[in-house]
């Protein structure tokens, strides 16, 4: 099967927004989703972007997707490229879509100057963690995503203005 | 004691250069650090970077600094903020020069329309943890950051030269 992987254009917003539903119920996560197309379209086509899809395609029907952005390592002093959703359709999967989606994003990173390639994995998602482990990636157990939203970080926002400070 | 924050100007790599490196050895990572002066004016002075960093200074003397960029939440369709690194000097500390930076990283959030503020932190800094959960933050404990690099990264960017596209 021929896999074909192009960027995504302006008129991919529904496309985009029906897989990142789709990996949202894949992830019991359905009920984070709040996205909208013109959310998508802000941010995806902005005059300068800082986040990048890829669609990958097989018998030029659209069959998944990776969306990224680039990240920083202080360590290395050099960009990093992190990979914030990758999803195959159930009926495309076993087909090497993911893999060539990961393959492109490898060397996109490498075209970039980028040190790493970097995402997260849930916990229990068993397929996803064996076949990552399959391409040589390291689980980096000892660290936790922490995250600050709604009311907490409204509230630590607030304490900003206590600070005489002219920034 | 009065604390000011400061966005980072080109003059500053060896001092965050130095922060870099204290931050890495309090994490038991020195070892990592490959990051030169060079290399942090090129990404954090770009023309168009994608990295930032704040200084906080005491008494006009730098004692901390925190860099970030903007990562990306496809279910929220918005913008996060990213906090990279976060140091404070041993001498500051218990000064809330931290907790200030945070302060003015979840107001800049706010101003940039950003969902949430997120970091990681290694499992066993207790006192992080402590200060991160005082703030309200969230330890998304079901998620494993992976991350791929050195001749695993280069193997698969080969792979991508297999898939006859155009990309």
């Amino acid at each position: 099967m021929t896999l074909t992987i192009r960027e995504a254009i302006p008129g991919d917003e529904a496309l985009v927004l029906q897989f990142i539903g789709e990996l949202a119920a894949y992830e019991k996560l359905a009920h984070e989703v709040v996205a909208s197309e013109g959310d998508l379209r802000r941010t995806l086509f902005a005059d300068n972007p800082k986040i990048f899809a890829l669609i990958v395609e097989t018998k030029g029907e659209p069959c998944g997707f990776a969306l990224y952005f680039f990240n920083y390592s202080t360590f290395l002093g050099r960009h990093g490229l992190y990979l914030e959703d990758l999803y195959v359709t159930p009926e495309a999967r076993g087909a090497g879509a993911g893999k060539a989606l990961l393959a492109r994003l490898a060397r996109i990173a490498k075209d970039n100057d980028c040190g790493r390639l970097e995402w997260w994995v849930l916990d229990w998602n068993a397929p996803a963690i064996a076949f990552y482990e399959s391409l040589g990636a390291e689980a980096m157990s000892e660290w936790t995503v922490n995250r600050l939203t709604g009311p907490a970080l409204a509230n630590l926002a607030a304490k900003d203005r206590a600070h005489g400070d002219t920034g």
